[in-house]
C-alpha cells in the first residue's frame, strides 16, 4: 500500500483567521483517511482560538519531530513558546515571530522530506518582517529558501480557471516596464511545465492577456501588444507551446472563453486577480509553481476584521489542502510515465505515402 | 394618460450583430406595449440580415420624420441608400458611413425632442472614422454633440452592480498620470448626481477602488492612494458625499462587498470592466451618465466573428432598451419631487432641548 501523504500545515499569523480555518478543516472526521496532518504551531494557541470561536476541539498528537508523526493522528510540532501572547485582530511583532518560526521549521522539514507537501496559513506581511525574513511574502521566501535557483510562479486556481501573472506586487506605474519579452517567455515556460507535471495536462493551451485595454486596438491604445506580447507569443509557439492571444481582459472574462484554456497568463496583479476572485469567490486557491516542493495556500489573507468571530469560511483552506495532495500525486504520476518514454514515431506525410521517421528528436520534458 | 416613450434605435455597424439584436428585441410582440420604437437605418438592410439569420420578420412602418411615428407600430426612418452593400463580418467604409448617418440623424432628433431616449447598436470604431466623426466612440461623440458643455461618464451596470471609470481608453502606461484628485472628484460628482436623478438613489454610497495592488499596502506598492485617492475621498466626504475606500480591486470583487454600494468607481478600464463583465456576463448594459439626454447601449461590440450566424444574444440590447425607459421615468420623477421641495427642518440637539433651526440651507441638487 502507498504511504499516506504527510501534509505540513503552518499556523501563519496567530492573530488572524489562520487557526480558525485550520481547525475547521482538521475537525472533519475524514481528514485522517486522506492524509497525515502535521501542524507547525502551538496546541495552546490553537486551544485559545478554539475557545474564542466556540468550535469543537481537535485532539493534537504533540511530536518533537515530523519523522515521528502518527498516521492515525493529527500531529503538532510546537514551534513557539506556549506563553506567546495572542491579540486577536492585531498585527504584532510577537505574531510575526511566531509565524516565521513555524514557516522556517516546516521549510526545513519539507527540504529534508520528513513532510511531503506544505500548506501555509496566511501571514501578515508587515508583522513578519525581520532581519531573518525580508520578503514581500511566502512565495518569494520559499523561492529563495527551497527553489534551488529556480523561479517560482504563483498560480491562482479553482475548478475552471488557472491564472498566473507576469508582474506581481508592483505599483501600476512600474507595470509597463516589467512587461518584457523575456519575462513573458519565462512565465510561459514555468506555467506550461507546471500544467504538465502538476496538473497532468498533456499539451497545455495557455491564453495570454493584453496589457492595454482592447488589446491596444491596433496600436491606438498602446504599443506593447505589437512590440512585446505578440512577438513573445510567436516565439513560444515556435518552441512548440500552444499559446494564444493577446486577449483583452474584459472580453475574455466576460464570455466563457476562459473555459477553453488550461491556463491564463495575465500581465499584472489586478487584471488577473480581480476577475479571478470575482468568478472563484470562496473556492480559490494559491499554488506556487516552479519549485521542487509542493506548496499551496488559501487565496485570502489574515482577515483581521473578522478574526475570532467564527465568520471565516474554511473552503479555500480545505481546497488548498486537497490541491496539495492532488499535485503531489500528479507529480509522481508524471514522473512515472515520463521516466522511460517510448521513442515517438513521426510520420512524414509530405509525400505520396506516409513514412515513419525515427530520426526526429523525442520530446521529453524532464 | 401619459404618452408612450419614443425610443430611437440606431442601426450601428451594418456588418456586425447590430441588426440581429435589434430584430430579436423588436420581434417580441409585447414591445409596443412598453414603448414606441423608431429605428434609424434601412428596412432593406434589416431584411437582408433577417434572411441571412432566418429569424421572424419585423414589419416596419417607414416614416419620413420621427414626429410622424405611429404609437402602434415599429417605425423606421431610412438613413442610408437602400442599395448600400452589406458585407457580413467586415469593417468597411460603407458600413462606417451608414452607422454615422443613422447616429447623426438620431442625435438631431433627440436634441429636437422628437424622440425621448436613444439606444445605440455597436459601431466599428475604425470604420466610422471620417472628417465628420473623429472620436474614440459613441460616448465622446455624444458628449460633444449633445452635452452642452457637460462631461459624460460611462457607467456599466447590471442588476447588482454599477461601475464607472476615472480613466477610460488609455494605455496602461498613461493611467497613473490620469489619476488626479480633480479627475476623481469630477467623476464622483457626475456619478453621484446620476445615481440620484437617473436611478432614484436618495443618498448614494460610492466605493472607490485603489490604483495599485493591495491599495498600495501603506505605500510599499505605490503612493497614489496616500497622495491622491484618499485626499480625494476625504474632500468628497467633506462635501457631503458618501464615498468609501480606496479598496483593492481583487478583494472587493472577491467577496460580495460590492453589493453594499450603489456605485463603484474604478481607476482604469480593465480594473473595472474585467471583473464587471466576469460577474455580469450577458446582462451588462452601458449607460452614458452626465448628458442632458438619455442614451444606453449593449455592453458588447460588433462581434464580427459571429455576425450573420444567429449566435448573438439580444439580452444586453434588450436590457439597454429597458434601462433607457427606466432612466427616462426616473428623471421625470426626480424632477417632480425636487421641483419645489419643502424647506428642510434642522433640529439643534446640542443643548438640553431640541430647537428647530430654520436658518440652515436647504439641500437641493438641481
Amino acid at each position: 500500500m502507498e504511504h499516506k501523504i504527510k501534509v505540513g500545515i503552518t499556523q501563519g499569523d496567530i492573530n488572524g483567521v489562520g487557526y480558525e480555518v485550520i481547525l475547521k478543516t482538521l475537525s472533519d472526521p475524514h481528514i485522517l483517511e486522506i492524509c497525515t496532518p502535521v501542524v507547525y504551531g502551538s496546541a495552546k494557541v490553537a486551544a485559545y482560538h478554539r475557545k474564542a470561536l466556540d468550535i469543537p476541539a481537535v485532539n493534537f498528537n504533540i511530536i518533537a519531530d515530523a519523522s515521528l508523526a502518527d498516521d492515525n493522528k493529527i500531529n503538532l510540532i510546537t514551534c513557539v513558546d506556549d506563553e506567546v501572547k495572542v491579540e486577536i485582530g492585531k498585527a504584532t511583532a510577537v505574531g510575526g515571530e511566531a509565524a516565521y518560526a513555524a514557516l522556517e521549521r516546516a521549510a526545513a522539514d519539507i527540504e529534508a522530506v520528513t513532510i511531503d507537501v506544505l500548506v501555509t496559513a496566511p501571514i501578515n506581511k508587515h508583522a513578519i518582517q525581520s532581519d531573518k525574513f525580508d520578503f514581500p511574502g511566502h512565495t518569494e521566501y520559499l523561492e529563495k529558501r527551497l527553489g534551488r535557483g529556480r523561479k517560482a510562479l504563483m498560480i491562482l486556481l479553482n475548478e475552471t480557471l488557472r491564472v498566473a501573472l507576469v508582474s506581481g506586487h508592483l505599483p501600476i506605474a512600474q507595470v509597463p516596464g516589467a512587461i518584457t519579452k523575456e519575462a513573458i517567455l519565462e512565465k510561459l515556460r514555468i506555467f506550461e511545465q507546471s500544467l504538465k507535471q502538476d496538473f497532468c495536462v498533456v499539451k497545455p493551451r495557455i491564453a495570454v492577456l493584453s496589457l492595454n485595454p482592447h488589446a491596444g486596438d491596433d496600436g491606438l491604445l498602446g504599443t506593447e501588444e505589437i512590440d512585446i506580447i505578440k512577438p513573445a507569443i510567436q516565439e513560444a509557439n515556435n518552441k512548440g507551446m500552444l499559446c494564444f492571444g493577446p486577449y483583452p481582459a474584459d472580453g475574455f472574462f466576460g464570455t466563457d472563453h476562459y473555459r477553453r484554456f488550461d491556463g491564463v497568463l495575465a500581465m499584472y496583479h489586478d487584471q488577473g486577480l480581480a476577475p479571478f476572485k470575482a468568478l472563484a469567490m470562496e473556492d480559490g486557491v494559491n499554488y506556487t509553481a516552479g519549485l521542487p516542493v509542493v506548496r499551496t495556500s488559501p487565496d485570502h489573507g489574515t482577515a483581521y476584521d473578522i478574526a475570532g468571530q467564527n465568520k471565516a469560511d474554511e473552503q479555500s483552506f480545505r481546497h488548498a489542502l486537497y490541491l496539495a495532495l492532488d499535485v503531489y500525486r500528479n507529480r509522481r504520476f508524471h514522473k512515472e510515465i515520463s521516466a522511460s518514454p517510448l521513442r515517438k514515431q513521426y510520420f512524414d506525410k509530405s509525400g505520396d505515402k506516409e513514412v515513419l521517421d525515427l530520426t526526429a528528436d523525442t520530446d521529453n520534458d524532464e
